[in-house]
């Protein structure tokens, strides 16, 4: 009875480890940014992402990421002008949707959500901090960088309650804040946010390091002299 | 008896998930080019990465990187002047160095091996082809593209033995093949190769895909429609 058990457990793990090869590549290529415009997690890596995005690994993978940058950030000799800044991109960055994407309903992207159930999620205001950026953030701010939100979404409908949801994730401070006024919004996000980093140096700041977890946040001009990539396999931004 | 074993295989399988799941972290970070300038496989991922390597998730994940690149080719409309083209990169590109990394010397990156050692097997002309490349490579020709091969490889010292190399391996006709003269041996790979591409376009070529192991090959200007990255977790180039 026991062998048998034995054999059963190898062939199983042998079985999910074929199948989550497929889904390890498909991750991979979303975090690569070779695949783009993708609409929903593929139906056969629903298990995948949702043991990926809750059993640690993600956790994990975004601590090394501000790890990374925090190592990278004391390389850099600051001109005491004040001028040098991070820039921080906010849903899967800075602040964490993942209650509402932990919706059956939504089941981690592999399900077709309304766009309204997020708009109210986020108006709740109750969206945790992403530790490892919250770590970030703070390590950051004491090593004398200034700090810039830099967002995709929609200024009128959700700066308000962003500012509130920072403040009570901790994140208490910082130099801009910058939302995506409604008359742009057809705007992609990567020239959005090229053009609004652009006016940043032309204002005299330096961008250092620029953290977010949609490629669009990390291409295009002005990008900053290190950019770090957050995993996000529940949904892709144009 | 049985259960013993049932239970140490258990706990074998969870203490490797563990520690896999720090070099898991730390092969996206290279992956994502959030790390950048490492010198050597960390030491407690030098089984990771020859498991990545050897056991099937290396060969998987270049298969999906032609996959979505080939998915991608299908959809543009070509002009029909015959000036469309893909470009790739060469070495853990359309050419593996996979048996020289597997040296025990070598390690897959986990030892620090000699570049004499890596010249002398790259003169040797006997690298096999990335299978997934050799089969984007054939479909992109079926679909009308033109192929540039640009490698940030010594043209003095390698592009003979290389271009053997390439034809017997199966790539067997290009528009232009690319090699970094000697002369600018100290640029990095990023300006040099947007130089390049720079040129390409110049001279009335449109770059739809541009396909290298390097983000030094994917990021910089004219990089391309799009880009499309190869795992490479065995060496950075600069």
């Amino acid at each position: 009875m026991s062998e048998l058990l034995f054999v059963v457990v190898l062939l199983l793990s042998t079985f999910a480890a074929t199948s989550n090869g497929n889904c390890l590549s498909w991750r991979l290529s979303v975090e690569t940014n070779n695949l783009r415009n993708w609409k929903l997690v593929p139906n056969e890596c629903a298990t995948h992402v949702k043991v990926y995005m809750e059993r640690g690994q993600y956790r994990q993978d975004c601590d090394i990421v501000a790890d990374t940058a925090v190592e990278f950030a004391k390389t850099v000799k600051l001109a005491g002008d004040g001028k040098e800044i991070w820039v921080f991109d906010i849903d899967e960055t800075a602040l964490s949707n993942l209650p509402f994407y932990a919706r059956p309903d939504v089941a981690y992207g592999a399900k077709s959500y309304n766009w309204t159930g997020l708009g109210e999620w986020i108006k709740e205001g109750k969206a945790p901090a992403n530790p490892s950026m919250l770590k970030l953030y703070k390590e950051l701010i004491a090593l004398k960088y200034k700090i810039v939100f830099l967002t995709g979404a929609n200024e009128e409908r959700f700066m308000k309650p962003r500012i509130s949801n920072l403040k009570n994730a901790g994140y208490t401070t910082w130099e801009k804040l910058i939302f995506k006024p409604g008359a742009e919004k057809g705007t992609p996000t990567k020239i959005f946010k090229s053009k609004k980093r652009k006016e940043l140096e032309t204002a005299g700041y330096r961008i250092v390091g620029n953290v977010g977890d949609q490629w669009g946040d990390l291409v295009g001009d002005y990008v900053g002299m290190r950019t770090f990539k957050l995993p996000n396999p529940m949904y892709y931004v144009a």
